[in-house]
C-alpha cells in the first residue's frame, strides 16, 4: 500500500548522540573535528546537567564531502574524540532505515495511527510484522499487507511464547518495539533484550494511575485533567523513562467511558510523537530520565 | 473490513435540539411533556444567551415506553410546544445512521483517521463514498472497500463536475460531507445545498491566516502557538461558524516543514472531533457562531 | 486600598445548589416552582450522574419580583420540593458577600495574586485576616492594610495554636479558608470544624506526588508535563476533592529551580480560579468528588 | 517593601547574543575563544535558520578567572571574532539590573502581577517609575512605594507629552518599557527611540483581533479559544515580533465579560513571562521574527 508520495526527503547523513562527564571544551572538540575534516553540520543541540555534570549533544552532518569514509568514522572517532573524553556515544547513518515490531492485542486506535503515518510515508522506518495476544486485529494488519504473528499467552506458556517472538523479532532483524496498546506485561528477560528499544504508551499521566484500569482510578479519584505517557519499558511496570506526555481536560460530566473514547485520541498521539523522536535518534536515556532533543 | 468488534453501544432514543426566543418556563414546559409520556430523559443540556435573550436546548430520551408513537413525536411536539413558543427544532433517531461523504485531494492524514475510526466503530456513521479532484488516495479508498469517484476540476469544468458530485451524493443518501484536506473550493451554489452540513479542516488558528498557505503565513509572522479550526462551510471562505479549535506550540527552531508536520496531528484531531459532535446531533448554529453542546 | 473602580455589578439574587437521588421530573418541579412564584432564572445548569444515579443542580434567579420573601425561601423550598424528593440543597444570597481568612507561611506568589484581584475588585470577598506561622509575609498585609496574625507553631503547641486560629476565625466571622502555600498540615479536629471549607494549592498533578517536595520528585522522575491542583482539604493528606487542575510543559533542560518557577506561576492561576468558584457558589462535592458548574 | 527574601542567586556572568550569516566553524570559534580564556560556560544555546542561512547564539560564561576584564571583552571580541565573521552581537553583564517603566492606564491585572514578581524578587529588576495616561492605578504605585508620573493624553498634547515621558525616563535611566495594558498607542517618534525595547502585551491571539475591543471580536466569530500575545512594539499596530503566545478555551457559554476575564489571567502571564526572557536576555530579533532561546 505504499502508493502515496513519500512526504520525507532522505539526505545521507550521519548522526552522532554523545553523553560524557562535562568538562570545558568538549563542544569545541567536537564541532572542530567535524569541521576538519568537512562534515558540514545540518543540526546540532547540546545540553548540559549542571546537578549531574554530565555534557549531551546530537549532532547531524552531511556524509557528502565529509573526509573520512562512512565505516570509519565510528573508529576514527572512539580514538580521537571519545576515548579521551570517556563518551558514551552512538553514531546511526540516515539511509539505515530502523526496523519496527508493532505489538497489540484488540484496540486498534495506535495501530491505526502507526500505519496510517507508515503507509502516507511521514515516518522513516520499516514494520514487517505485528505480533498480538489475540486474533482481533489480523485483518487490520491484512489490509495493510503485513505479517500478522499470533501468540495467545498464558501462565504456562509465556516464557515460550516470548522465546518464539524473540526469534521472530530477529527473523525480521528488527531494531525495536513499539507496544501499541499491547495488554500483557513482558518479562524481564524479554525486556532486558531490548534497552530502552521497547517504547509503550500508558494511558495515564505517569506516576499517576500505574497499572490496570488508568481511566477508572482518574475518574475514582475525580481528576480535572486526564493524560498519556509514552515511555522506554524497563523490568519495573510503568516505571521507565518518560518520553512524551499529554494531557487533556476533562469534568464531572464525563463518565469512565468518555474518559477512555477522550483517552484515544492522546494515546495515539503520544505514542507516534514518542516513536518520531526514537526513528529520528533523538532520545538519550540516562538515570531512568531521556534527553529529548528539539 | 468492518471487522472489529464495536465500541458503541446504540440505544434507541430520540433527540431534539431546540432554539427559541428566550422567555419563563420554556425548559419546565419541554421536561415536563417528555416526563408525562414517560420518556425516559437521558440527556438534557440547556443554554441562555442572556444577551441575544435566545434559548439552546438538546433533550434526548429513551423511546421504549414513550407514550407517543416515534412517527408523531414530531407532529405533537410541534403543536403542542413548538408553535406556541415559536421555536426551531430538530428531532433526530438514534437509530438513523448518518451517511457521510469525504472529499479529499492528496493527502492522507485526515483520510486516514477518519476511517480508523469508521472501521474501528468509533462512530455511528456510515461512509459509502470518498470524492476526490485526484487519484492520489484512491489505493487508501480500496483498501477501505470504499467507493472511490474522481473529479478533476478546473475552471471550465467546475460547474459541471460539481452537477455530478451532487448527483453522486444524491444517489448515495448522503446526509453530509467532510472536506479533509480537499484542496479545491466548492461553489456558492454547492455550499448552499448542505446549509450546516459541509465540514472543513482550515489548517489554522481561524480567524488568523484565513486562505491558503497558512503555515507559511504563520513561520513568516513568527507565531509562537500555531492552531487548527473545524468549521461548517459557508460561501464566504474560512468564515463559516466554528465548531471546534486547537493548538500546539512552535518556536523559532520549527521550519514551515515542521509546522506542517506538527499541524498534520491537530488537523485530524480537530476534524475528527467536529466530525464526532456533528454525528451525535450535538451541535446548534445560531447566526454564524455554534453551540456544541457537551 | 479598595480604591479601584470595582469590576463587578452584584444583582440581588438567590442561588440553590441541589443534589438528591435521580428521578422524573426533578429538574420540572424545581423550575416550576420559580416560575410560579415569578423568579426570573438567570443561571440554570443541572448534571445527572447515571452511574450514581445522582441530579445536581445549580440555579440563580433575581430576587425581585419573587414572590416568596427571601427569609422564607429556604422554609417553603424544604416543605414544597426539598422534602419530598429527598433533596440535599444550600441556599445563598449574592448580597451575603463571603469572608476569607488567607493562611501563608513564606511564599509570597499566591498571596499576591489574591490579594491583587481582591484589591482590583474582581472578586465579591471579605479578607479580614492573614494568619501564618512565619512572619515572612507580614509586610505583604499591612501593605494591603489586611490584619496579619502570627501563629508559630511546633509539636507542643499545635493544638493549642490551632485553639487559637480557630477562636480568630470565628471572631471574624470567617465563612471558609483558603491555604496559599501554607505550608504546615491542618489536624484533623481543625479540617473537621471546615468540611468543604478548606481550599488548599497543591504543587503537583495530584494524585501525582503528593506530599512533600512534589518538583523535586518530579524532576527525578523525568516527567514532561507539571502541574497543580487546588482542593478542599480533608484529613487525608492531599486526597480531598479535586476543584481544579492545571499543567505545564518541562523537558530535560528544566532543573528543579526552572520547574519551582514555571509551578509558581500555575500555583496561582490554579488556586485563584478554585476560589472564584467557590466565591461563586458553582461547587458541590459528592463522594469526595467535585461538581464544578460552568 | 522589598523585605520579602530574595528568590534568586546572583552569579557575576557575561552574556553574548550573536547572530550572523551562517558558515562552517562559528561555533567551534566562539568556544574556543572561551575556553582559552578560561571563561567557564554555564549556559550555550544556539540555532541556524537554514533557510535564512543565519546563525544564533546566545552564551553565558562565569567571569569569575576569565583571562580578558570585563571592560575589556566586548573590544576583544569585536576584534579577534566578531568583525571577520561578519557578526551582531551585545554584550551584557549580569550584574547590571536593567532599569524598566511600566506605562499602564487602568486596569491592574498586569501591574499587579509585575509588582507582586518585583516585590517577591522573582526578578533582577528595578522599577523607579509607573506612567499613566490615567490617574485610576495611582494608589496601587503609592502601595509599592514606586513614582507615579501623570500624563493625560489628548489629541492636541500627544507630541509634548510624549516628548515629557521621553525626558522622564533619560532621567531615570530606564532601559526598557513595558505597556501592562496601557491603553495608548504610542507615536511612531516614541516607539523608534526604545527598538525591540517596548514590550506590549495584546488581548488577543494575534494576528487575529489586531486593534480594538478583541474580545468582542472573538465573541462575535465565535473561536473555541482565546489568546494573548505579548510582543516588541514597532511602528506598526500590534504588528511587531511575537515574544510569547498563550490560549485557553470558551465556548458558546462564555459571554463578552467571561472572555474578559478569562483573559485576565492569560494576559498577566504572558506579559510576565515575556519581560522575563527579556530581562534574561534570551531574545534576539531578526526580520520581525524572535529567536527566544530556553
Amino acid at each position: 500500500m505504499k502508493t502515496i508520495k513519500t512526504l520525507r526527503e532522505k539526505k545521507n547523513t550521519a548522526i552522532l548522540l554523545i553523553h560524557c562527564p562535562d568538562k570545558q571544551g568538549i563542544l569545541a572538540t567536537v564541532t572542530e573535528f567535524l569541521n576538519k575534516n568537512k562534515g558540514n553540520i545540518i543540526y546540532l543541540d547540546q545540553h548540559v546537567d549542571r546537578q549531574e555534570k554530565i555534557f549531551y549533544m546530537r549532532v547531524e552532518w552531511e556524509l557528502d564531502g565529509f573526509a573520512i569514509p562512512a565505516d570509519k568514522i565510528g573508529e576514527y572517532f572512539e580514538t580521537l574524540i571519545a576515548a579521551p573524553l570517556q563518551m558514551n556515544w552512538k553514531l546511526y547513518f540516515s539511509d539505515d532505515t530502523p526496523r519496527m515490531a508493532l505489538f497489540v492485542s484488540k484496540m486498534p486506535h495506535c495501530l491505526f495511527d502507526i500505519l496510517a503515518r507508515y503507509t502516507a510515508g511521514e515516518w522513516d522506518v520499516e514494520i514487517p510484522v505485528i505480533v498480538s495476544n489475540h486474533e482481533t486485529l489480523k485483518p487490520v494488519a491484512e489490509r495493510f499487507g503485513i505479517d500478522f504473528q499470533y501468540f495467545p499467552i498464558n501462565r504456562e506458556n509465556k516464557a515460550e511464547q516470548e522465546k518464539a517472538e524473540f526469534d521472530l523479532l530477529k527473523k525480521y532483524n528488527i531494531d525495536f518495539v513499539v507496544l501499541a496498546r499491547y495488554m500483557q506485561i513482558l518479562s524481564e528477560d524479554f525486556v532486558k533484550k531490548y534497552p530502552n528499544k521497547i517504547i509503550n504508551i500508558h494511558h495515564s499521566f505517569l506516576p499517576a494511575f500505574a497499572g490496570a484500569k488508568p481511566y477508572h482510578a482518574a475518574h475514582e479519584r475525580g481528576v480535572k485533567i486526564i493524560g498519556a505517557t509514552s515511555h522506554y519499558v524497563t523490568s519495573e511496570l510503568d516505571a521507565g523513562p518518560i518520553i512524551e506526555q499529554d494531557v487533556t481536560r476533562c469534568s464531572h460530566v464525563d463518565t469512565v467511558q468518555k474518559l477512555v473514547r477522550k483517552g484515544r485520541d492522546l494515546e495515539k498521539i503520544v505514542l507516534s510523537q514518542a516513536v518520531y523522536k526514537h526513528l529520528q535518534r533523538k532520545i538519550l536515556v540516562f538515570k531512568n530520565r531521556t534527553v529529548v532533543f528539539n
